[in-house]
C-alpha cells in the first residue's frame, strides 16, 4: 500500500494523490509528547537504554497500571502490565501465550486485516462472524460460532475499519456468552480488547472499560493513534486482575514478548510515554475531518455509517465487486482499500487521518466515480 | 536472571552481589549517540514518528547499505536490507520467511539460549553441533549434520558465550560444503550470521565478512552491543546481493517483520543510528576488563579458552554438573549462567561487561569455589 502510494505520488506529483490507503495519522504528536521526549533525552542518566526487564521498567508499568484503574474502574497493578511493540506485538505475545495448535480466534466482521496473520503466526485460525447491519455486535453470531476450538473472541472498538463502538451492554451480554460457554465446555474463553483508537471518539461517545464486563480479559493497545507515533512502536497489554489463571497467563507472556523476538518495548519510548499518560492529540480535529468526508459523499450517494471513532469511514461500494470499484477510484487518483480484505465485502476502506484539503480536492473524483453507477 | 539477581541485591545490597549472569553492556553509549539523539530530537520534522515502510526509512537503509559494503567488500543495496527490532527480531523475521514445517536448523554449540525457541516459533528445529575443542567450527560436524530437511547453518562470530571468532577459511570451507550439499539435496541451504558482537573484538582480531565466503548467506545483527543500546531494539538483516532468490527472500521478511508484530523498526533511533555508522564503545575498556577476569581465574585454576571477541568467558566447571557448579558460586553472591542452557555443560558463562570492582571484588569468591574442588 504505501509502496504503491509512493509510486503514484512520483508519477503525479504528492499534490495530486489522494491517499486514503493508509491509517497513519497526518496530526503531529501532541506538545506534551514533544516536551517529555526532549527532557527525557537532556536528562537521561547511565544506563538508559540499557536491556530491562522483559516486561518494562517496573516505574513505567505503574504510571500505565494507575492511570488504567481509573479508565477501567478496576485495581490494576504494575504486575498487570506488560510494555509492548505497539498493539500489534501485544497481540502477537497474547496469542503465543493462549494458543494451542488449531485454537479458533473468533471476531466480529469487518476486522482489522492483521488478524488473520497474528493467529496463524502461532497456529490459531481467526473466525470471523457477522455483525448487525450498522456493524455493532451480533452476541447470536458470536454464539453460534463457539466450538470445543474457541480459545477467545477478539474485539477492536472502536473498530478499524467500520468505526464503531461496542456499548457495554453488549460487552456484558458477550462475557455472559463467554462465561456460559466456557463452563459448558470446561475451557476459559477470553476476551481480547484491540483497543488503538478509544482516545478518538466523537459527539460525546465513550468506550465502555472491559474488565469491569467479563473477567477472562485482556486489553492490547498502543500510543500510536493517540499520540500520533506508530513508528515508534509502543504500547502495552493488560491481563484483567480477577482473570482465573492471571499469574500463568503474565508469565507465559512475559516469556513470549522475549523470545518472539520483541525483548521488551523500547527503552526511552517507554519512559517518554510513562510521564504523559492520558495525552492525545486534538480529537475534534478528526472530527471535523469525518464532517466533511462524510457530507461530501453523502451528497454524492455513498451509503455508510456514520463512525463514532477511530479515523476510518467504510461505505458500501455501488458495485458489488469492491476490488473493481477501488480500482475505478484508483483511476481518479484516490487511493482507498477494498473491504474484502477486512471481510467486509461490498464496502471500501476510507482512511481520513490526512490533511482537509485531501479530502476536499478528492470530492469531484469520488462523485465522478460515483455518478457512473447512477 | 534479571529479576533473580534483582532479588539477591535487594537482600544483600547491590554492591555486595557479583552480577556476571547478563549480556548487559555497563559501558555507556559513545558520546556521538547521544550527540545524535539530541540533535535528531531537537530538528525532528513534522511526521517524524510516522509510520515508514515496513523495511525502514530508505535513507537509513542506504547509509546502512553504503557502510556494509565496506565492511563486506560486496556492493549492497538499500533495498538488501531491512530494519528491524534488534538481532532477535531479525532472526524471527528470516526464520518465519525461510522455514517450511520441521526444517532444521544446524548450529555449532555452544549456542546463545534463544536460538531453540526462535526456530520452534515458527517451525522449526535447531541441531545443534559440535565445535572443536577451542570452540572453533568443526565443519565435519556440521557436514554430518546435513539432512533432506536442512534449511540454514546459523552461526554467531564472535560468540556468545564462548567468544570465538570463526576465521574466513573456515567460512569459505563451510560456505563450500553447503553449497555442495545444497546441489546434491536440489535445496537452497543459507548461511546465516548473528553478528551482534562484530565490533567488540580484542588482539587485532577480525570478524571476517560473511557475504566473499557463500552466496546464499543472511546477516542479522543489532547495534545493542557496539553502541550499547540493548533496551532500544534497533538492528538490521541483509540479504546477500548474490543469493539465489534475493527478491523472494527479502519480500517475505518485509512481510514477516509486519505480520509478527514488529511492523517497523523504532523510527526515532533508526533516524540517530543511520547518522553514526561505525560508532562502537571504547573496546579496549571491555579488553581490559577480559584480562583482569582472565589473569584471576586462571591463577586459581580455572580452565578456559581465552575469548577473541564479545563480552563472555566460558570456562570449565570442575564439577562436572554445571548448575551445581553455578549454585555454588551463586552461595559466593557469584551469578553465572550454567553451560547447559547453551549446549555447553561441563562450562558456565561468565558476563563480563561490568564494573571493574564486580571482577575484582568476586575474585574471592570464585577462588573459594574452586578451592573446594581441588
Amino acid at each position: 500500500m504505501f509502496e504503491e502510494g509512493a509510486f503514484l505520488k512520483k508519477e503525479h506529483g504528492a499534490g495530486n494523490v489522494y491517499d486514503f490507503s493508509l491509517g497513519n495519522p497526518n496530526l503531529q504528536p501532541p506538545e506534551n509528547f514533544r516536551r517529555a521526549l526532549q527532557n527525557m533525552v537532556t536528562s537521561l542518566k547511565e544506563g538508559g537504554h540499557s536491556y530491562m526487564p522483559n516486561t518494562g521498567y517496573p516505574h513505567v508499568r505503574r504510571s500505565v497500571a494507575d492511570f488504567l484503574s481509573v479508565e477501567q474502574q478496576v485495581a490494576i497493578a504494575e504486575g498487570d502490565i506488560i510494555m509492548t511493540c505497539g498493539a500489534a506485538g501485544a497481540l502477537n505475545v497474547i496469542f503465543k501465550a493462549i494458543l494451542d495448535p488449531e485454537d479458533e480466534i473468533i471476531t466480529p466482521a469487518p476486522f482489522f486485516v492483521e488478524y488473520g496473520f497474528y493467529a496463524e503466526n502461532h497456529g490459531g485460525k481467526l473466525k470471523p462472524v457477522t455483525t448487525e447491519p450498522d456493524f455493532t455486535l451480533d452476541i447470536n453470531a458470536v454464539a453460534a460460532a463457539i466450538t470445543e476450538k474457541t480459545r477467545a473472541v477478539l474485539i477492536n472498538s472502536p473498530n478499524n475499519p467500520t468505526g464503531q463502538i461496542y456499548s457495554r451492554e453488549s460487552l456484558f451480554e458477550l462475557g455472559d456468552l463467554l462465561n456460559a460457554r466456557g463452563k459448558e465446555l470446561g475451557r476459559t474463553l477470553y476476551l481480547i480488547s484491540d483497543e488503538p483508537y478509544r482516545k478518538i471518539v466523537y459527539d460525546g461517545r465513550e468506550v465502555p472499560g472491559l474488565f469491569t464486563c467479563y473477567n477472562e480479559s485482556i486489553i492490547a493497545t498502543s500510543y500510536s493513534k493517540d499520540i500520533s507515533i506508530p513508528g515508534e512502536r509502543i504500547g502495552f497489554l493488560a491481563v484483567n486482575p480477577n482473570a482465573s489463571y492471571r499469574e500463568e497467563l503474565l508469565g507465559g507472556m512475559a516469556l513470549a514478548n522475549r523470545i518472539l523476538g520483541f525483548v521488551n518495548a523500547p527503552a526511552l519510548m517507554q519512559k517518554v510515554i510513562s510521564s504523559i499518560q492520558g495525552a492525545c492529540v486534538d480529537v475534534s480535529v478528526y472530527a471535523r475531518k469525518r464532517d466533511l468526508l462524510c457530507d461530501g459523499l453523502s451528497d454524492f450517494g455513498y451509503e455508510f455509517v456514520k463512525p463514532s471513532g477511530a479515523f476510518y469511514l467504510f461505505p458500501r461500494t455501488p458495485d458489488p465487486d469492491d476490488v473493481k470499484f477501488v480500482r475505478a477510484l484508483q483511476k481518479e487518483l484516490i487511493l482507498t482499500v477494498p473491504g474484502s480484505g477486512f471481510g467486509g465485502p461490498g464496502h471500501f476502506r476510507i482512511a481520513y487521518c490526512v490533511g482537509d484539503e485531501t479530502i476536499t480536492n478528492a470530492m469531484p473524483g469520488f462523485k465522478r466515480v460515483m455518478e457512473k453507477y447512477r
